[in-house]
């Protein structure tokens, strides 16, 4: 499969890189807004000017886009699906609904297929919470992120006056995740799941106390958190934070039994090392998928609930069966 | 959608009380091949002949098959796939491609939709591996089974001279399991990562050392690994080992980056009080599916890699992209 690059950040970077590990997937080229000159690839891939990726939709299949769903993706996604096949990684849940329903007619009519909302969460998570409550249909879920980099509430943080940088992980609660793996089925807020830890770059003068209580006091981001501000130096922020980790687990305990009488554990989890470069690399498998779709008539918006496992895999069925059943 | 059992031992009663959490299904009856008086359902549902099953091909929309894999299955499910749609769980792993073909010629012939080997190992374990593969195409898979008992080592040991009952639990090597989970990729044979921990009613005068030596010897069962005996009573038996418990991880460590610099760890696990009743209620998911992509005209045999997520839920696509995704 031809894939082109629309968006070059972290995500697209990844998405390059995880190429090499899908080799059934070429790539054309990184569009991109910026200047091209500006734009070094990591493995050399050609870079075009976005505004030129008309002329290419002959040349690509596939087209993955790597924009922010705060400004990018609500316009980008269904412009883009008039020309092209796409896969986005869209994670506004609140606004999922509305963004599939624009991409839905513009990708239906043009008959090309867009799949939204691709990566880990949503995504790879949403599919785990759709089997276990299938499988156990009397039962409670339960999400829990991290030991994670959160970029929101990193951003969240640079933002307060006198701090120069800084990095938020979100870290989940020991007992909580130990409670709902013995099976316990208790009621609890996010905040009850997970703490947040804060690495701080002060800026020359800063005020270190008025800058915790900005942070420990921030609504909807740290206020109903249990919170703690770690003040460090710019040297220490690059050298041992500058990763960007995530995970975490999906667990579902249900019932089953004419009384209910025997209970059940269902968990799907991730250990990830580098967030943007494992969800770029489920991006590839979408994009597969999109593609065989795609050549069977299926157009139309998709999420990853609408897609059959045989489609993210370069295996036919016949060897998925007989290797991986 | 209106659901049939065919055969009624552990499974089929799983798949009877299924129905009291899948509020969708509704059952016409089960088939037995015994005497359908001797029967007694634990619902009280209906019992009829096997023999009779044909009467019903109007009224049952799928009908679950819940016989043996080493027998049953092979014939049952073709046989079966001519009047109704079905589900079966067939987990002979190596002969799964050629049950696969007998059913799917007799299913699309018929107009029928037949999906063998659900249940989650062939099933949900399956997804996970496949799922992981996508995500990740450069890496190592493992398998763990358990803590659960294994009703094919629990069999092999009561045909050992001198046994009158015995129960054997496969459990996970703690430090291979530990190793994984940490991102190492070794490679490990079945033995490496279980060891078999088993319990023992001696029949009368039956000698407890010959009895051992038959049983950690005994090729294929138990001669690779590292095996355990404990000699218990009858009572302590039913008391303490009459339950069926199950479970295990499948854990896929994969790597991205230029030069595979990034690690990442993909695990799904299950604990399940009882094995059947998890299974038969992951029958019940599929029995739904069965009956959703024969509606729209997909017939023959399929697995649960055919499956979209989607097909598996009562909710709408709608409904899921809002609450789940």
């Amino acid at each position: 499969m031809k894939i082109g690059i629309y968006g070059y950040g972290n995500l697209g970077r990844g998405v390059e890189c995880a190429t090499l590990t899908h080799k059934d997937a070429e790539l054309v080229g990184v569009f991109t807004r910026r200047s091209p000159e500006s734009v070094k690839t990591a493995l050399g891939t050609p870079v075009y000017a976005a505004a030129d990726v008309e002329k290419f939709k002959d040349k690509i299949d596939v087209l993955i886009l790597c924009g922010g769903s705060a400004t990018d993706l609500p316009e980008a996604t269904p412009e883009l699906s008039k020309n092209f096949n796409v896969v986005d990684s869209f994670d506004t849940h609140a606004k999922i609904p509305e963004h599939f329903a624009r991409v839905d007619s513009v990708a239906r009519e043009a008959g090309h297929t867009a799949l939204i909302s691709a990566g880990w969460d949503p995504g790879l998570f949403s599919i785990a919470r759709l089997y276990a409550s299938a499988a156990l249909p009397d039962g409670s879920d339960y999400t829990f992120w991290g030991k994670g980099i959160s970029q929101g509430h990193s951003d969240a943080i640079r933002r307060v006056p006198g701090v120069l940088d800084a990095r938020q992980y979100t870290v989940p609660i020991e007992a909580a995740l130990s409670a709902v793996r013995d099976g316990e089925t208790p009621t609890l807020t996010t905040a009850d799941k997970h703490r947040r830890e804060c690495y701080v770059v002060l800026k020359e003068g800063a005020d270190a106390d008025a800058v915790r209580e900005a942070i420990v006091n921030m609504p909807n981001y740290f206020a109903d958190y249990e919170t703690t501000v770690n003040f460090i130096s710019m040297d220490e922020l690059q050298k041992n934070h500058s990763k960007m980790p995530h995970g975490g687990m999906v667990i579902r305990n249900g019932r089953t039994g004419v009384d209910g009488e025997h209970s059940h554990t269902v968990e799907f989890g991730l250990r990830l090392d580098s967030n943007p470069e494992f969800t770029a690399s489920v991006l590839v498998a979408y994009a597969r998928a999109v593609v065989k779709m795609n050549s069977r008539g299926d157009f139309g918006c998709k999420t990853v609930f609408d897609v059959a496992p045989v489609d993210l895999s370069v295996f036919s069925g016949e060897e998925l069966r007989k290797r991986m059943l």
